[in-house]
């Protein structure tokens, strides 16, 4: 049998190993003749090495040579030769040496792939990727991404462990108790008709482990949810999940910004600033429209009412006297927008739901141009001032319902951006958004519902309006954002068994329904809880943002579709007729 | 508020801190009172720290400190102290110093706990532990061993790292392809009708993560497999997996042993000998009766048929006239061994299905007693000579099929050493196991069927039986045994399609069976697919034999029962019709 064991990878060989006696293997890449010499580019995951073979060397080794295609998997052995002067490719790692080859095995052969691997510029669709994940993994990037994805979690252990916190792993076979998103569901066979449900988080088992006494948890955990799939979504996906006792939210704050510090210097080698900024969830609004906000540009968001009141519009003051509201941003010397530009924006801000965006530019002293008219001189002043607009800025103006204005705001301040160039490469700016509302409403249900979920603590200050105004308490909440991705969430949870209960009852679940679902969990933090607080960072994203893509697929080893499918193994698929009867199950049609 | 963060935690105070002001945080363990001062040990993850609250520091401190209970959770501020003359406890970390306390609160209470945390010697049954886990934590060893399991985890990927190993997170949802054990499923609910499986292993994945050009695969994987439960089993499990190209199984073996050294040298601080132990699947069945044997004690198996043949005993000429076998081992020193003890060998071996054990004993140059009167002094000598007998020792001998021999005397082999003592605290002896048979017999669905997996290679000699004699073909795999327990499994992959292909028609898969289940992997092995191998360690088991429990659960944050339930969150459980509604499920009662 043919020795097929490397003395070197595809990405080793330099000019100092010259006169070596090696032995590679991997992927034919590329192969040209040239005047009947037969150039192979070798391929492995550590790089490409230029094989020669030579039609005096042999002749069954050269038949051999020339028999071979693209992806056939061969070891060979030879010497290290010096590239011929000017050939050399300061490029590649191995640019600068050559295999003179005298011996070649094929170890395995490839049918022609449904694309060429070599192909740099190659357009290939989505499906087909998906269906041949090993071939596209292949032509590089998702192998990079998949190493830096393994980077990111040697990095995180280790910070997590030098911080005194314990990895545990928490098991995948839980309960269903359905708060948040849809769960997916394993029938038991031991117990027909009983179901587990797949974690969509470990929140239950790491406010448990608080109780146990471990103190510091984490976990890179595994997380489904049955959800409707969008583009940054997968139904698996994977989260930094952290716990902690006897701490506060500045102790936390600094761990997260210490981790995040280390990410991105160890696996990016790039320096970013701690501590972060921080902002309350209802500033956050205001300024910026969002509760996510990208502030690596300006053009924050301010309200105008007092001084739109002031107005000859009546479509401004008809709106400041319905209860709506008048805010904008200035786009600096965004005088140069052409009239196409900004009608386009009104058409655009129209299927955000609000009935127009409204502009004026600064020109000397005054506004002109647009609704420039409908403001007086003094009224202009004022405009001028709070926006701090030079000679040739651009406002942008929307009157409309609150919500509707902060969403319109926020997209077209993100597109303007993106539009020009406001957007630094390599550049992470990170924001705490704090004091979140502790509950929304849900119109379509009519009733209150947990903003984050259900474990959250409410201010210590607002807790005496939980019975009375409930919508007005805030939460011991944080999220951290980063370039207009939420990255984090997490809080301080109630450690008081009576406190969750009160919770329970405002979410409008009936004693039962509490009992059913989280009396294991109320029972255990009756025996003596500690405070405790966490978060949960999304990892995937993570890596999304270290590398710059907005295509989670790329940082996935095995993704899925937006249909939840896998198009490599085709799952899910039918099963046999036995397998459902010991699940005593049977199939709707 | 209360400030609760601490300034040490209650592992950490010494002689060198006494004069400190600190504030402490923890569990209240134990309280006594001498004489009107109570006496607290605070406990947490880190250790127990004596408080002292003395009546003349204030009333209202006092009459608080009054009130505590077990298990409630307090924060205190005081002094470092001095223990008086006499009262050190050097068992304790912290057992030079207490604290002065001078201020005191109660940050949340505790029910009367089902079980006294701070009763070392306490027998809780298994049930009640299950199901207040958060309390049995806090009794330590849980804990212990979640610590050192995440230290081992540390360990193992630090070491996998070094070696250029990429670890790659798996799919949970993925095809479900019956073989070897049953699949958890979980209903899609986008696609009704349709079922993902959850992994019983990533072996497929890590296999096309070879084809896609990986090189160096591993991951302590999550693995679930819907088996009747014994004790050493449960549900989900952790393996850690790893899968390499262009290597061979001495470098494979390389590997292992250096990552079992890294382990039990950095997570025990022992120094175990490498490389290990090889012996073929044959021998082993041969000298010990079993392919995980235990050889931490001596004792091993050895045929005598050439021998007793030329006996007397009609048991022992029929025995191998009718192609049974006579075998058996030296106990040394065993001619102690009472008649009773004997017979109650004897009752032992015959629920293991085999008729019963003879024995002799060496007294002078002769064997005495039992089966000896059968056996010629020339067939005596060779006896004694073949099993090294000296004086003192006794001989066990079984006569009957062969499998059943080797299954009661390994049995009784491992007895024997129990009873007497032969195995040493913390002396760990490991094996690779090698060859097993490619195949097995399954007499009741009457057809060959995988000993390890339908993708181990053949070993590349006995090829040419694949069709004529397949249960003749040994495979290219290995499992490393510890101490008796399995701990890790793996192979040489087949890497030719064509090849993979006879071996699912061998295991009599038609050609859709194999189509339907497995046609993408064949698929993806025909694009060029480099010689690989692997193996898989169970994590768990690992985790057992280093701190030397045989109870999985000890070393699961969260395990299950032998009936899969989840006693403290009450898993499986029914849920909501609305559920199983929208997966297009119906229950069949």
């Amino acid at each position: 049998m043919f020795d097929f064991r490397r003395s070197h990878d595809c990405g080793a060989l330099k000019k100092e190993d010259i006169g070596q006696s090696v032995t590679l293997s991997g992927w034919v890449h590329r192969r040209r003749d040239h005047g009947g010499v037969i150039f192979i580019d070798l391929r492995d995951r550590f790089g490409l090495t230029q094989l020669v073979i030579d039609p005096h060397t042999g002749e069954k080794l050269y038949a051999m040579a020339n028999q071979l295609r693209q992806e056939w998997v061969i070891s060979v052995k030879g010497k290290v030769i010096a590239r011929q002067e000017g050939m050399s490719n300061p490029k590649m790692k191995t640019g600068d040496i050559e295999i003179d080859v005298n011996d070649l095995d094929i170890l395995s052969k490839s049918k022609v792939p449904p694309f060429t691997i070599a192909d740099e510029n190659l357009n290939v669709n989505d499906e087909l990727r998906l269906k041949y994940r090993y071939l596209d993994m292949r032509r590089g990037p998702i192998l990079d991404n998949l190493i830096l994805r393994h980077k990111t979690m040697m990095c995180v252990r280790k910070f997590m462990d030098n911080n005194q916190f314990v990895e545990v792993t928490t098991p995948l076979l839980g309960k269903s108790t359905p708060e948040g998103s849809r769960d997916y569901l394993v029938p038991s066979r031991i117990h027909p008709g009983h179901f587990y449900a797949l974690p969509q988080s470990p929140q239950l088992f790491k406010q448990i482990l608080m109780v146990g006494g471990l103190d510091r948890y984490f976990q890179i955990a595994p997380c489904l949810r049955d959800e409707d799939l969008r583009a940054d979504r997968q139904p698996e996906f994977s989260q930094i999940d952290m716990e902690m006792s006897f701490a506060t939210k500045e102790e936390l704050f600094k761990l997260v910004e210490g981790l995040m510090h280390s990410i991105f210097k160890e696996c990016r080698g790039l320096e970013i600033q701690t501590p972060f900024r921080h902002i309350t969830h209802h500033d956050c609004l205001e300024n910026y429209g969002t509760d996510k906000p990208d502030l690596r540009f300006g053009m924050s968001l301010k309200t105008i009412d007092d001084i739109a009141k002031h107005s000859t519009g009546t479509l401004f003051i008809e709106a400041i006297e319905s209860g709506n509201t008048v805010k904008g941003f200035c786009v600096k010397g965004g005088a140069d927008l052409s009239r196409k530009t900004l009608e386009d924006y009104v058409a655009f801000v129209n299927l955000l739901g609000v009935k127009g965006v409204a502009w004026m530019k600064r020109q000397g002293n005054e506004l002109t141009t647009g609704v420039a008219k409908f403001f007086p001189v003094e009224q202009q002043a004022q405009l001028i001032e709070r926006f701090d607009m030079q000679e040739g800025d651009l406002l942008l103006i929307v009157a409309d319902e609150k919500s509707l204005t902060n969403k319109a705001l926020d997209h077209l301040r993100r597109r303007i951006a993106k539009e020009r160039n406001l957007i630094k490469p390599d550049h992470f700016e990170f924001l705490w958004v704090t004091e979140f509302p502790l509950f929304n409403w849900n119109a379509e249900e009519q009733r209150i519902e947990s903003e984050h979920h259900p474990f959250t603590s409410p201010l210590f200050e607002d807790i005496h309006l939980l019975k009375t105004d409930p919508l007005k308490v805030r939460s011991l909440s944080y999220d951290l954002v980063l370039n207009g991705y939420e990255l984090a969430s997490g809080s301080q949870r109630i450690h008081n068994g009576d406190l969750q209960q009160t919770i329970f009852e405002q979410l409008k679940l009936t004693a039962d329904e509490i009992n059913q679902r989280f009396g294991f969990f109320i029972e255990a933090l009756s025996y003596g809880t500690p405070p405790h607080l966490g978060a949960a960072l999304g990892f995937d994203r993570i890596i999304m943002l270290l590398i710059g893509t907005d295509n989670i697929r790329e940082v996935i080893a095995f993704p899925k579709t937006q249909k939840a499918t896998d198009l490599m193994m085709e799952a899910p698929s039918d099963i046999p007729e036995k397998q459902l009867k010991e699940l005593k199950l049977r199939i709707l049609s």
